[in-house]
């Protein structure tokens, strides 16, 4: 383990303003406009809302750069109040300023639970996800805010957000096990003793973010959580839980589990709702996905079933940090469990 | 700034602990062997010099897998000391025994400032280079070991090391900071005037180390400085400086300098001797290069000279961390200067 990984008990203070710092480099807003499936089901959403938001008051909590502020004038509010707790707030302000909304968008740099807004809201929207729905995510500032300043009967952009888990056969991981092997050919060492340390370093407890291809995954995934984001709890967020099942397509050795969820809009008028799915039977978003190596691949056939639950709670060390524990059975073989977490450095901008 | 990029001061037992500790992972192993420029000189090298090897006392200072002192036992050493301050000697010693070499290379887990070691030695060889050459590096260390360990006249591979500097144009960076003008054609946001923002983020004085192509370099790279492995001290390796003086191969935006290493190992039987250079010329290693942006491109034509002075010092926050001072004149300009550094991120292995 790297010292970025080694875990540290933070006062919440502290927890609270390197949250905050974190945002405040262009990288991650770089990667979060640029992400087309975000920032244009976002668009599509708000407008295809038009109705409910024309002539309304509006809450954008994490406005960020402030683009879904801007969307929501764009769609006719009436006013947007774009709260932003860190110092990209100036040029949320900038941007707002530019665009010749100021009229109507107001940047306030706070965090939603200090805010003070003149009125209540008919609308609040938010991008509040992060990497496995709730690590690190703002979702407990939008609840609050829900509570304190929606109107009744609010609309809220997204309303509804959905868990799911799929087993995969990730093959990265066991190449990099099986490159030990390769080293004698190349160099005349026999470094083949080092699979076994790789695999405790490899396939440790940490969650990998990355993409996983659409021929690893090895059954249709199980939707094991729904959070109904009009009427959750942040005491219901803290215990996100629940129960899947799955049939392997095929022969194949399953080596790891693949998380990820799907935010849903509502859309007035139009049968089918407006999602941003991170699915990976869908074009990838920076949210990737969330994998969870197994200490040891396990064989399974055609129809194996492969079945569980999945509790999903905040780290000891920081509440804003996510564990995911998994209890599983696959085919015959005895329950086993094993519990996860993001290390830290997931939440850094690289160069 | 993320708070992985926080200066904290650390008192020193704490910075050795958090060197050692982060090279325990396999991530950063497997990344050295795999990188075959690094491992199949070295590999070259010891078996080059093995006439100097054969019969002899070999020392490896850092010695991580073990892979360089089995090399030196294969080329004919009598005995090789592999000493390693971190867990990864565990699987050293493993290594080893696996290649049948456990009565000629001992494993020591230990620094080399403390190591007792029953003889003095014929042969040091280490794999000691950072990133830009001097970032954590283990030179001291290495230095230390030859004062104290090394017999008069004896060998140490490599023997020396040479800093190169020359102007680059880098469009990455200019691509980031042009994508803020691209959001109003995707999605109806003017969101150019973050192309400043982006600017002081993106080419702020973080050393970015990358792969530089070969058609983004603007000139021969200029050697700045040399050091005599044989004879160099701590105190002149703590100011490494020297002048250089380019030519422009043609017109240009000169957007950063990146800085590379060579280090030369003697070869007794041959007028030429080996070198493992990490020049953009050369095949990639996993050092790549370090790239320290200027903070707005200047426009140079055919001949323009760019000349000026590197100097390179431990930061004060770590004294493994190395700061890049460039004093520099590009054609009629004034002369400029800017002070870069290796932020930590560089040292964590990522999943």
């Amino acid at each position: 383990m790297s010292h970025a990984g080694k875990k540290r008990k933070l006062d919440k203070t502290r927890q609270d303003r390197l949250y905050f710092d974190s945002y405040s480099d262009v990288t991650i807003h770089e990667e979060m406009i640029a992400d087309h499936v975000r920032t244009n089901t976002y668009r599509t959403a708000i407008f295809r809302n038009s109705e409910s938001i024309k002539g309304k008051v509006v809450l954008d909590v994490g406005a960020g750069t402030g683009v879904l502020s801007i969307f929501c004038a764009q769609a006719g509010a009436r006013k947007v109040y774009a709260v932003e707790a860190c110092s990209i707030a100036e040029q949320a302000a900038e941007i707002v300023k530019r665009n010749n909304v100021d009229d109507v968008v107001e940047v306030i740099r706070g965090t939603v639970e200090t805010v003070e807004l003149p009125e209540k809201v008919e609308v609040i929207v938010s991008e509040w996800m992060g990497y496995a729905l709730l690590h690190e995510s703002m979702l407990n500032s939008v609840l609050h805010a829900r509570d304190r300043w929606l109107k009744a009967g609010g609309l809220i952009l997204p309303s509804r957000a959905e868990l799911y888990i799929t087993p995969i056969s990730e093959p990265v991981a066991e190449e990099r096990l099986y490159f030990w092997y390769t080293v004698k050919d190349q160099y005349g060492v026999d470094m083949s003793c080092m699979s076994d340390f790789a695999r405790r370093c490899i396939k440790n407890s940490d969650v990998t973010v990355s993409t996983v291809a659409v021929e690893d995954v090895l059954s249709h995934p199980a939707r094991f959580a729904e959070l109904d984001l009009r009427s959750v709890t942040a005491e219901e967020v803290r215990g996100v839980k629940g129960r899947f099942r799955c049939e392997s397509f095929g022969s194949a050795a399953v080596n790891a589990f693949c998380v990820y969820f799907t935010v849903t809009f509502p859309c007035p008028d139009n049968a089918h709702s407006l999602a941003l799915c991170t699915s990976p039977f869908k074009p990838e978003t920076h949210w990737k996905q969330a994998v969870l190596y197994l200490d040891s691949p396990v064989e399974v056939v055609q129809d194996t079933e492969i079945s569980g639950e999945v509790s999903m709670f905040p780290s000891e060390d920081s509440s804003r940090h996510i564990c995911i524990h998994v209890d599983y059975t696959i085919g015959e073989q005895k329950r086993q469990s094993k519990t996860f977490s993001i290390p830290d450095w997931t939440s850094d901008p690289q160069p």
